[in-house]
């Protein structure tokens, strides 16, 4: 294959480096903890580590946090719907020190009926990367969830569920993760609070405490109740994010390979169709936006 | 008025000593922040030094946390439906080293339509002293809220909502608080997240998100969004809490003052009717416990 751009997925905690062909190949892939947390400071130092040695004529596309207020450049976010043009049209760049230039794609924004905004960067890039027929729906779970909707090939809406950054401070800063040991591998409990979770996703200030007290009355172990409790929030997640689905519509879960299972697993339950999808979304969407921007010829 | 027992309000972080008469009326009240985890280990001293002065020959009746696993000595939790009779069935005494006999006030348990444990201890001697007609819902809004539902004078039911603790946990250790300052007295911005939670409980895991992006967004000034995330929690707890109340059935609010105003302003956007409820409900409700126990004669 030969070599045609370098694309970086660039976020908040991990940066992913590719050499890719023209079509997202990927020839070679590096990985590193410089997040833009941690490279703060030092991004163009950061980025010539992590290309070094592929060929310096290449063009460079970064998606992710890098093109936030906190990372190298600002690139603001587009508007909804955005597919592929749309993206292109608002790509910004930035020249390095050693005169090299970077194209950054912009994150998305858009009002829920509420009027209320939301945003997202890198997530948009995955999606349009894992799109196979221009449409359907698509979770990306996490310490912020994303939920996408793509309608003939442009993401229409989404909505952003804090479930693994609440989960996060239930189970270290409040009394709920005061009889809780290990670190919740008990397939049970989980199965248990996906559903208590889902059948009453209104009541989640309620059911939570349900982990205190199932452990205080000996029902669940110590070992079971981190379980439980990541149950209960998935649950209630899935729920609420897919109450508007059509019936028998599927969602594709992009993940690593543990959490897309642990999700597609709660949406069963939930009786929601569910496909884990390609691993490499991030590099096919990286290349089909910078196909569509003109900067691979 | 003739002194007839002392009565103990002591909870996690404050005791509250009663001398009382056999109605429940003060005749002296003393506070400190001796509650169970500051006073572990030294429950007598403590208990010798809040009641200095008062008649040794007087009946003693405690509530609240003291008497769970972490107090003094465990009073099992009582099954409901439970009223006076029920609750003064299993009261739980001991003696201290200086020959004081001390009664206990048991917690309440109930099962959820889930077959989920819940758990209170205090809030049923509280509601037992607020009981004007004996039908009624109460809350006891705080750290962990708890509604509760009293029919013919027993407390049929009751509900955990870990509203308080919750907005701590998230203010203090998530993005959302990354945005914030202040400690929360912005009158709009708190209607507008009790509007916003309560059109959609459901929905709290994405809801919350809103705290952070109506900050990126300018729409919220820094100031304002702690008073949103607390809106947005309260909103969603009444409009969860209160699916079941009958339309135009009213709700008694027991909590400080301004603990209660904010409620009762949140309930009002509710369309839930709310009043506030009297401050000395607790040591009226050891007093009518004490008496049914056949404890003042």
């Amino acid at each position: 294959m030969t070599p045609a751009f370098i694309g970086l997925d660039w976020g908040t905690t991990t940066l992913r480096a590719y050499l890719a062909a023209k079509d997202g190949s990927v020839i070679e892939a590096r990985r590193s903890p410089d997040g833009i947390l941690a490279a703060a400071g030092r991004f163009e130092e950061v980025f010539a580590k992590s290309v070094e040695g592929w060929p310096d004529s290449l063009p460079v596309i970064a998606s992710g946090m890098i093109g936030s207020r906190q990372g190298w450049i600002e690139a603001p976010y587009c508007p909804c719907p955005a597919g592929l043009a749309e993206i292109a049209a608002k790509l910004v760049s930035l020249t390095t020190r050693s005169g090299r230039r970077i194209v950054f794609v912009p994150g998305l924004t858009c009002n829920d009926a509420n009027g209320t905004p939301d945003v997202i960067r890198g997530e948009e890039t995955q999606v349009l990367g894992a799109l196979a027929n221009g449409n359907g729906a698509y979770l990306l779970p996490g310490t912020h969830s994303k939920w996408l909707a793509v309608i003939d090939g442009r993401i229409d809406r989404f909505a952003t569920y804090m479930t693994g950054e609440v989960y996060a401070v239930l189970k270290g800063h409040t009394i709920l993760g005061r009889l809780m040991s290990g670190e919740g591998d008990d397939d049970a409990a989980f199965r248990a609070g996906v559903r208590r979770g889902a059948a009453a996703p209104e009541l989640l200030l309620h059911t939570i405490f349900g982990t205190r007290t199932l452990g205080l009355f000996g029902t669940l172990e110590s070992t079971a109740l981190p379980s439980y409790l990541s149950g209960v929030l998935i649950g209630s997640e899935i729920a609420a994010a897919t109450h508007d689905l059509k019936s028998g519509e599927s969602v594709t879960i992009l993940a690593s390979a543990a959490l897309a299972e642990r999700y597609a697993t709660a949406c069963a339950l939930c009786d929601v169709k569910a496909a884990i999808g390609p691993e490499n979304a991030a590099i096919i969407g990286l290349a089909r936006i910078a196909r569509a921007a003109g900067l691979l010829n």
